[in-house]
């Protein structure tokens, strides 16, 4: 599976606003503004380093995932790492051929691009999602 | 604080070698031989993406913090977030005047680089590391 570079790392918080205050105010860097993405059930914003991005995620409701996460750790924590891809139909074929497990076949995010998640029983116990980017835009617009 | 790029996310894994094989075989990405951290309870070693690392560690023993962590997550699970600065005294001073609760003075890690952690509890429910790398450096060397 050719996986070259990490996206993003997201972390699910109880507050976006705080989260993005937290960012922006401590750590100096640059998160865009909040939108609400209803179809999995999260608010998010995007901090900005220079190499790679940090995901802030709020759920819309308990029951999203994003939410149970939440109900788990009720001040927030590291959820998911995302790396990126050129092509996620073949990396979603090659990462089943060898024995992950894909929790859906690639769907569009809310920015359009194909992406999938891997169970974690699978992955060292960490959540990974694949996500496609253009060549030369592996960062990643928001 | 200065903390312009993420230098490494770290995943807690109970085997280090199958982790080693995981990010070689499956992602196709440069692994760092194993490398043993007795005095942080580690062997570790680092997968390298395009635009920063991930640190795999497992613990040597059950009662170091990574051991305690396995001890909750026995199949592994992300664990703490880096990130990079230029001087490491001046972010923890920084940290400490913010209100965030640095878990140490700046220490020096196994590769010589001053750091020191950041308690979950002010820093969004995820662990933090903040590490000193001489600019042009940030990726680090291992």
């Amino acid at each position: 599976m050719e996986v070259p570079t990490i996206d993003h790392l997201a972390i699910a918080v109880p507050d976006l606003d705080h989260a993005i205050s937290f960012f922006r105010d401590i750590f100096g860097v640059e998160v865009t503004a909040p939108k609400a993405v209803p179809e999995q059930g999260i608010r998010l914003a995007y901090a900005h380093f220079e190499n790679a991005r940090v995901e802030l995620m709020q759920p819309l409701s308990d029951q999203s995932p994003v939410g149970r996460f939440i109900a788990r750790n009720p001040g927030g924590g590291l959820h998911h790492i995302c790396l990126a891809t050129g092509d996620a139909t073949a990396a979603y074929s090659a990462a089943a051929d060898c024995g992950l497990r894909p929790l859906s076949k690639p769907v569009k995010g809310h920015h359009g691009h194909p992406l999938f998640f891997l169970h974690p029983k699978a992955t060292l116990g960490a959540l990974f999602e694949i996500e496609e980017m253009a060549a030369g835009a592996k960062k990643g617009s928001d």
